[in-house]
């Protein structure tokens, strides 16, 4: 169905990843939501020289509900005019508390927007199907019919995420192709509901709509039990982001292959939506009893955009504070990712881990 | 190891599903903290009874921390004598608003005490080891030396609970024989690593101890998938709850067959610990932001021990407000868990699609 060798998904903001995983026999999908048409444009274009036709996919966010969404959506700038006081003095506090240097002038330009609306997002979409892609995944939210109409078209696959089998049941509604059900150890916007229980749970209530399994999966012996469970594939992020080519942050970096299973938390302090991150004094002071709620789809990216490029400046020039400070959206197996290879040997890794693991257990049962 | 056909315990409360699991291959443990000696010979007696021969196990708490441990525990009445009027309060404020009517002077007898603590587990031992177990296994915290020694010169197998890769390693050092490494999707006491992330790390850590693995296992594609992960064996509890055999009481019983996988919630209303049970007015009332935070274990159990007998009494009645309120310990796969079935039903079940499952798994290699 998606052309190749290997069933596994690779999730990637970064195009190094992406084509890498491609070139390894699986699917490089790009995360495009906050990009421009033009920066989109020329990665996909440089993606494509790289892996000379070979399959690879672009993934966005098309949230059902955000402020703005009555009128079609707000860019970056009416987003930085409603946030409430309470809010920016929030912030602008914890920042100084911590001593994090404010941005010279000509760092404070704007950050990126998230593109989650139809005025953000059918810019990008133009871009996309200019290109010869293979599948488009929404990460958050039911793709619109008008995506779908135009993917199908292209001959191009539509996958979704969905965190429940409720949300699967309207990815379907929409015409998706492909479900992917994502566990609540997974990083990003995840739901409540482990791999284990929620991909069985999808599987035979979409039948026969495929299903790959998301949350949890960094090695093959994952890949084997998420077969086992019923899914056609896997959907991996977390694994690629201490990879050799991964555009990861050096501290966070470091931070990721330090950590444990146990230290990361499902917070909404990044994106406004619940996101599983590495728990670092960021999240934290997010959840102390007397802080403010995070703030709604985009206002809460719109808020923290140019405090986390602060933060994220300071721990780069050793700043222990920011350090502490320094977070990224990852899943549980943050645990055992403890060292830099090269993305390719991540794919070869898993994969032969996985053809173990199938003698293995056919062993167990001719015993 | 355990003398059994099929590697599938069965943690159970009720006596009948312990036999009925060990009379279909599999070992029946069955859950003890709260029996008196009294009731623990009966209940042993009668489960060999019933199984000829054939391995059966017994599960205790053993926290290392809890309310008393300093004085080697405290009894239910000296329990209660501690519970803060403030506590005291909000649990009778919130009987009156959902109008549970007051226990009769005859059902005002102290509810069960929780046997945490050597005062209150060593009269369940002498018991324990007096019958022909094959397991005895700690469902929170580390077997204390006294009682690996003993297990051990009666050839009777140490099993302990593990929601980290640290309290693993720590019950390895207490000298247990196996490691359930159980993920946070299971219901009763567990932690916050999901079964997919948590089994391999493990398996890896913990080698060449054996690792069951427990938490959103329900059903045959399920203990395949934990035999994927590295687990030799799965730990299952709340698939039982449904069964003809299970002492449920019916409202909850209904309750969980109408479930979802998103109703379930980690709450430390019941015990004092955090533990996964159906989401329900109770735990939601526990949640708001001005109810008092629960007690140490096991002041909560004494707390709400009589509240939970009366909520239980009513909704037996069908009081409508009592049923909102009913609640008990299970995790996610409440959501598979839809129909009532005998136990070895329930075996036999999981073992047929256990082995389809590795057969559809062999076949995608070899295509």
């Amino acid at each position: 169905m998606l052309g190749v060798e290997f069933p596994i998904c690779a999730f990637s903001h970064c195009r190094d990843v992406v084509a890498a995983v491609t070139n390894a026999g699986g699917l490089g999908v790009l995360g495009a939501v906050a990009h421009t048409p033009q920066r989109l444009e020329t990665e996909l274009t440089w993606i494509e020289e790289q892996t000379g036709g070979k399959p690879y996919g672009v993934d966005l966010l098309l949230p059902p509900k955000y402020v703005g969404a009555d009128s079609g959506g707000i860019d970056g700038k009416q987003a930085r005019e409603l946030l409430p006081e309470k809010h920016r003095r929030f912030v602008d506090d914890l920042l100084t508390r911590y001593g994090i240097p404010v941005s010279s002038d000509e760092e404070q330009q704007p950050v990126a927007d998230l593109n989650i609306s139809p005025k953000g997002y059918e810019p990008l979409l133009d871009v996309v199907f200019s290109h010869r892609i293979r599948l488009i995944a929404s990460a958050l939210g039911s793709p619109p019919a008008e995506l779908v109409t135009r993917a199908h078209a292209g001959d191009v696959l539509v996958a979704a995420l969905a965190g429940t089998t409720h949300h699967a049941r309207q990815h379907a509604a929409a015409g998706v192709d492909l479900i992917v059900a994502q566990g609540t150890e997974a990083g990003g916007h995840t739901g409540q509901v482990a791999t284990m229980v929620l991909v069985p749970e999808v599987v035979d209530a979409m039948a026969p709509v495929p299903v790959l399994a998301a949350g949890g999966i960094a090695r093959g012996r994952q890949i084997a039990a998420a077969l086992a469970l019923g899914a056609e594939g896997v959907w991996c992020g977390s694994v690629w982001l201490t990879t050799e080519e991964a555009e990861t942050l050096p501290v966070v970096k470091d931070k990721f292959l330090a950590a444990g299973s146990s230290d990361t938390v499902r917070s909404r302090s990044l994106t406004g939506k619940p996101a599983r991150m590495l728990r670092t004094a960021w999240t934290d002071e997010w959840e102390r009893p007397d802080s403010p709620d995070p703030l709604g789809m985009p206002l809460q990216s719109a808020l923290i955009g140019d405090p986390q490029r602060r933060i994220n400046r300071a721990a780069a020039h050793a700043d222990a504070n920011a350090r502490d400070l320094a977070t990224y959206f990852v899943g549980q197996v943050v645990g055992s990712m403890n060292k830099v290879q090269p993305t390719a040997s991540v794919v070869l890794e898993m994969v032969s881990e996985f053809i173990d693991t199938i003698g293995r257990l056919d062993d167990l049962v001719e015993r």
